[in-house]
C-alpha cells in the first residue's frame, strides 16, 4: 500500500515537471496578470458553470441561454491568451483522464466481469 | 509526457498487486458466485443508484424512501460476505481518492492561487 502512495507521489512529481503542466501554469499566470483577460474568462466560466448546474438538475436550457453561451465562447476564443490557456487546460485534462483510466483499469476489469 | 504514462502504468501495476485490490477481487468473486448474496447486493445498489439520481436532480427524498434505503442497508450489512466486500470497496475507494489527490496537487495549487 505504501508502495502505491510512493508511486503516486512519483507520478505527481513527473506531472508537475511535464511540459503540459509548465505550459498550463505559465498561461494561467499570464491570464491572471491581465485584468481584462481574467475578467473575460471569469465571466465565461461563470456562465458555463451556471448552465452546467441547470443541466445537472435536469433543467432544459432555453434558446437564449444557449446562444448567449455560444457567443461568449466565441468571444473568449478570439482572445489569443485565453484560447491558448483553454487549449493547455484541455491537454492537461486529457492527460489526467488517460492516467485515471490507466489507474482504474484493474477495477474496470473486475467490475466489468461480474455483470452479464 | 510519455514519462507520465510510464509512471501511471507502474502505479496501475502496483495497485493491481496491492493487498487492497487482491482482497477486493476475492470478495467480489465470492459474492458473484453466491446467487443469494449477489441478488441482495444488486437490489441494494439499484435502490442506492435510484436515490442518488433523484438527489442529483435536486429532488427531495421522502421519509419512506430514506427508511427503505436504511433498512436495506442494515440488511446487507448483516450479510458477512457483502459487508466485507463493502468494507474492501471503501478501502480501495479511499486509496484511489488519496492517489487522485496526490496527482491533482499541482493543479490544486495552481488553481487555488489565482483566486482571492
Ligand atoms: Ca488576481
Ligand atoms: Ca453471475
Amino acid at each position: 500500500m505504501s508502495n502505491a502512495y510512493d508511486k503516486a507521489n512519483e507520478l505527481g512529481r513527473v506531472l508537475k515537471e511535464s511540459d503540459e503542466f509548465k505550459q498550463l501554469a505559465e498561461l494561467h499566470n499570464k491570464v491572471n496578470e491581465d485584468e481584462q483577460a481574467k475578467q473575460m474568462l471569469d465571466n465565461f466560466r461563470g456562465i458555463q458553470m451556471e448552465l452546467q448546474q441547470k443541466q445537472m438538475q435536469g433543467m432544459e436550457l432555453s434558446e437564449e441561454e444557449i446562444q448567449k453561451a455560444q457567443s461568449v465562447f466565441e468571444l473568449v476564443q478570439q482572445h489569443e491568451l485565453i484560447s491558448k490557456l483553454m487549449e493547455a487546460e484541455q491537454r492537461m485534462s486529457q492527460l489526467i483522464g488517460d492516467i485515471n483510466k490507466i489507474i482504474a483499469e484493474p477495477l474496470e476489469e473486475l467490475y466489468g466481469m461480474g455483470q452479464e
